[in-house]
């Protein structure tokens, strides 16, 4: 299958072939226009601690979907969907540690699964290109820098931890365009958190993002910190929780909601 | 104590007054400015089910703020605040009955009771006043008219049923800006559902609301209909869970946040 091909397909085509195994590896640049989705499943006894968290949080974890208890469908997000097969690459985790990665997860699946759909960066990078604004990362072809704050996040039940970042280095003449294109997507992380001092939140050495890669800030840019869905994940794994599932980075599930929609 | 007195009472003062006892009666007009809040309170065994319906359900259900399972503290919406202390009049519900109404609910508390705060359109309405839309049930000294429609709510566990809606007659060249207005806001149920066209939703008879009172519809004005608070407390009755606290209608929680700051 060529690239150009998997340009052409919509959503639903291209998860029948990450089901069918003909798609495994990253889904970054598919279905453009879709909005991509992060994945995290829990045994229901943590479920509620777990969507607490969420709705407490929501700037870092805005939900766009939750299963019923052992439901693999989805009732909006996608088309005939199934959350156990149609992700490229899932991790399972085992009291907090990564256990293995696998291109399904049916061998796992148990009837008190619950799971959450999360709201992902791509929606308003896409926007924020089409307004004009350069995205570093996309344009070096690294993966977005991103850090681990001081900010704490409202805990709830076993999940706590603090707010991770994404970083995007912006010309200071864009950045209040910036700010009000991101501001009005509040299902994919919204405004910025913070704009140019990355030492206010905890942020020592914005060269050694602690996830991702670093990218090139210039003169006359600041960096700007916005709630990443990375966090959710961190609480997720200090948690110690005996189970969980999730997507593996950049594997991620493939909406049929356009980004446009997210507004 | 005199109203006007009231009026420049801060909701901290108002609610230790409404602990005392001294405040049984309604709360509205009370602290203008400040946002009021429904209360619904649950066993934990149902919290999951009621948290995920109004993640589902947003537009009737904005969550403020969930407590900890058993916590009366609120960390947000009032300083000081004790949700089993705070609101003027409460309601008990045994299997979606109400078997009494109580001035405080000290004596029913368990420790595995969760508490829901949810928006109101308290909220919206003082925005709307102040951007110049009359709000007719105010000017009129009445409830507001709330309807059953039959837009089904997206169901969760044992929560199902069809949206509430409330309604306002506007006249037709303020319609957009009372869309834009209340769009802002979606943590007080946002922008209306539906304008102009009851039938469209299910409601047969503008003059009979199902909750509230009917108010006045002049030439050249439409009826707008917005999601209602109301719509998980009917959830709630016709689940028949086996215990439940809510507010008395208009006998709200009042919370330290000003309406402005839910825009």
């Amino acid at each position: 299958m060529t690239v150009e091909k998997e340009g052409t397909d919509t959503p639903y085509e291209i998860r029948k072939k990450i089901r069918a195994g003909e798609i495994t590896g990253p889904t970054a640049g598919m279905c453009p226009g879709y909005a991509q989705a992060n994945l995290v499943v829990l045994p229901q006894k943590y479920a509620f601690d777990f969507l607490l968290f969420s709705v407490r949080n929501m700037r870092s974890c805005p939900i766009l979907e939750v299963t019923n208890p052992g439901g693999r469908k989805l009732r909006h997000l996608g088309y005939d969907a199934d959350v156990a097969t149609d992700i490229p690459k899932y991790r399972i985790y085992e009291n907090g540690k990564m256990t293995g990665e696998y291109t399904d997860v049916i061998g796992f699946w148990r009837d008190d699964l619950v799971s959450f759909l999360i709201g992902c960066s791509f929606s308003f990078e896409e926007e924020l290109i089409q307004s004009g604004i350069e995205v570093r990362h996309i344009t070096e072809h690294r993966n977005v820098p991103m850090y681990i704050t001081d900010i704490p996040n409202e805990p709830a039940g076993i999940f706590g931890g603090t707010m991770v970042v994404s970083m995007r280095p912006i010309p200071c003449p864009l950045i209040p365009k910036a700010v009000a294109v991101t501001a009005l997507m509040p299902k994919v992380h919204g405004a910025p958190i913070q704009i140019g001092h990355p030492e206010m939140i905890g942020i020592r050495d914005i060269g050694k993002p602690d996830f991702g890669d670093a990218v090139s800030i210039y003169d006359g840019e600041e960096p700007v910190f916005w709630p990443c869905g990375v966090t959710p994940q961190e609480a997720l794994m200090n948690s110690g929780v005996p189970f969980a599932i999730t997507h593996s980075p950049g594997h991620m599930f493939i909406t049929d909601i356009r980004n446009a929609e997210l507004k």
